[in-house]
């Protein structure tokens, strides 16, 4: 399936760390539709993962970037400038981490430097990416920035830990750089807040399994997959969402405005 | 530009007054993208429209339905199957109408015979909508429902009147609906709250004028045109967005989550 | 306990059918903290329920009045400022009923001529109360006017059926006259959404006890009682929140801020 | 005017700067409705206002703290208990400080040792403080925690800052830890939602007397003052609001809800 949706288009996407990624496979379908792209991720992910089997995939090229520094990422930004030849159209932005959660501290017992360390990884890096991209006039007029996050930014899901305040703070940094981007830049900006997806990021959380069940559950439709959240990403870059900006989109099957299943209510008197 | 994003897709357009109307545009555009389609109105709106123009310009054939009477719905998603040679994959629903605002009474002076009217006609018709495609299996699997709203759900404007609360019914509605119809059929059910748009019916509203450029004004990306939203529109009756239900997805340009702009502060102190 | 909270003030409570009631805890302890009112109800509702032991208790007279009906609401305004001895001060709404669920129709298989009129008497009514107020001049300056809700507005709860719409459009009226009833009398409007409360209309709904444990389960202080709802209400109605409203105010334990639970996990678990 | 509302609970009041602070309105309120508490501030600001005059008003000790140091705030706790002689009630978080608001570096040019520095003042503060409250098990049961926020957490007010990524990670620690204190403490935690406040800390936003007047003309019942903020903060404090938990609540005289006004609008045509 290929509409060409994308064709022309130039963008940076972070965080494709293996298969099961969504940016894995925002990239593949990114690709599919005609863009032309720069990957990323930090030094320790592309270690760690198989991004090189992606970029050759897409016929991309990788840059490693802390996105935690501001120097790596304006690096990040002219080199792949130069590489695609030319400002870019779209970024996502798919990086989250939290110390406390791989130590097992926790919510009531956190490590304050770790917390710290956390907000900044997954959520201070997308006000510096923006404000990098920003400073440096790297994207075109009508560009597309998007960020993944999570609904416990708006609710509580206990196992997520600090994470939903990370991602309560990187759902604000994108409204507030949003405004600024749009109005001086016509660039939009925006969340999606993605069903529960069993990448090996989503995993480390204590209970995925369970909760993954539960969610299946409450939605209508079913959880949404990585897959179909890169889908759903592509129309975001494409032309026809052009004004469409500070939004948080929930794409999750409908699991966000349930307030119970009938699936659910079975499984529970069962 | 044409993406072939709805190739093979069958629908029903309702609403499509005149070329201002966004039922109207996402007629054009879906045409354009390959969809196939029937379009309907009211009788009254038939006979005060030019929709003729439209049907031979998308190839389409126009069934009289009064979207309040459950009979005319039958026939219509009847006829419409027979015409398009199968179920069908989207319908829109672009309907609206105060008689409290026509006649000038004020919204705390209601005539409530014209408010239930109002009600019927603008929220209460969504519901038969889906009833009557839910109860004759009309819809494929996958497809997708959406139908225009307003921000005045949500907040208070005014001059809206009723409109406001039948538009809050509507988006229950929307909700309500699209739980049974995802669970039961796999079909999606959103609403797109657009901004203030200048189409007949819009511009009906008091003061339509001045509040376009009031919401311009904080728009970061400006207000989103008829076309825009048509554009969007399609996005949501693709196979690229299988798994966002029950939404309210605002199409405005950011206004919906800007508290106040520098021009508004600026305008207003001039 | 009292406090002397409402010392002064006059009111008007609709809904308290029997001791079960929210309506009927309200006008218990308006009465210990000083208010003095007038209890109403449709005429059915009081050869059904036992609220004439509520007015001797409360020392407080009973008018009847059908709250779908614009005379028996200027009736019930006037006789109860004449009893009272001036004007309003207070008012809640706490009326809602649906034929759909009595006679058991599901939400795909509405009834609308019993869609209409529940709406009428449940939401429908409460602009008619305000509009009556407002014409009658009625309220007090810095009066309160109160509406039961529930979130069945914001999300899906299957079984309660074509009552999420009535409250949708309660909580849209209450915004929407507020505005004027805030501007022009300064009045505020609010909403109260309550935990799921066995009164004798809750439970009418199907599945409650099922549904009462879950939301036990997922709130992290429990789900909030009559007299509890009762005791919040009287803040609304006192001199300490005049400067609330417009606003649907959440009183559920935390249950409408809660994704999933630990307790609600193990309980699937199990 | 008292009610006695607050008699014989014991608590803390952070952030009470000088007469125009929230916080120290809150204290003078919440002596008069019979509580007992402890003033704390940070050193510096205990330097630069008057808090001794407060102190002397409503006979209560003063303890400075560092609302960041997580050694200062056990002693303030372990202190404030043994001053009070027993378990708390209720905690005021009423701080806020942006460096990059100070020095005047624009949103899109943050200095990010300043911006995380803000976010541990504004912010993360409130998590050290409940993490301390927890472990120490210093709240009784039914007791309530209180932050001040603003709506710049939700929607974009170009002039506020990086204080709005703040206010959201405030909010989401509100819901996130109100969870725990909530199932394992039978403690409250809310956030209350203030119009903006010509207080000493408000009136360092750029363009402050401006934005007071538009969110003046927005809101039907008008800016809430301090006064009123303190008067509706005793509620959540008090017995009556047991069951309110994890919610963000808006006391703003209705802006939150507000899409325009007519005051508004007629400003705009001048």
């Amino acid at each position: 399936m290929s509409y060409n949706l994308l064709k022309g288009k130039r963008g940076i996407i972070f965080g494709a760390l293996d298969e099961n990624s969504i940016a894995w496979k925002t990239a593949e379908r990114a690709h599919e539709e005609g863009a032309e792209f720069v990957l990323t991720n930090a030094p320790v992910a592309l270690r760690m993962g198989t991004i090189n089997t992606l970029a050759e995939k897409t016929n991309s090229q990788v840059i490693p970037a802390d996105a935690t520094n501001v120097e790596d990422l304006e690096n990040l930004i002219e080199k792949a400038q130069e590489i695609l030849g030319g400002k870019l159209d779209f970024v996502l932005h798919s990086i989250g981490m939290s110390i406390n959660v791989r130590k097992g501290k926790h919510y009531t017992d956190q490590n304050y430097d770790w917390t710290h360390k956390g907000l900044d990884v997954s959520a201070m890096s997308f006000h510096k990416l923006m404000q990098t991209l920003y400073k440096k006039d790297a994207m075109n007029e009508w560009g597309s920035i998007v960020a993944l996050t999570y609904m416990a930014a708006q609710r509580v899901f206990p196992d997520y830990n600090d994470m939903a305040d990370n991602k309560a703070y990187l759902e604000s940094v994108a409204r507030s750089f949003g405004y600024f981007f749009g109005k001086d830049k016509k660039v939009r900006v925006n969340t999606i807040s993605q069903s529960p997806t069993p990448t090996s990021a989503g995993q480390g959380v204590k209970g995925f399994t369970g909760f993954m069940n539960y969610a299946e559950k409450m939605s209508p439709l079913g959880n949404a997959t990585a897959l179909e959240c890169a889908d759903y990403t592509l129309t975001l870059f494409s032309d026809l969402t052009k004004k469409v900006t500070l939004q948080n989109l929930f794409h999750d099957g409908g699991f966000s405005n349930m307030g119970v299943s009938q699936e659910l209510m079975e499984a529970m008197e069962e």
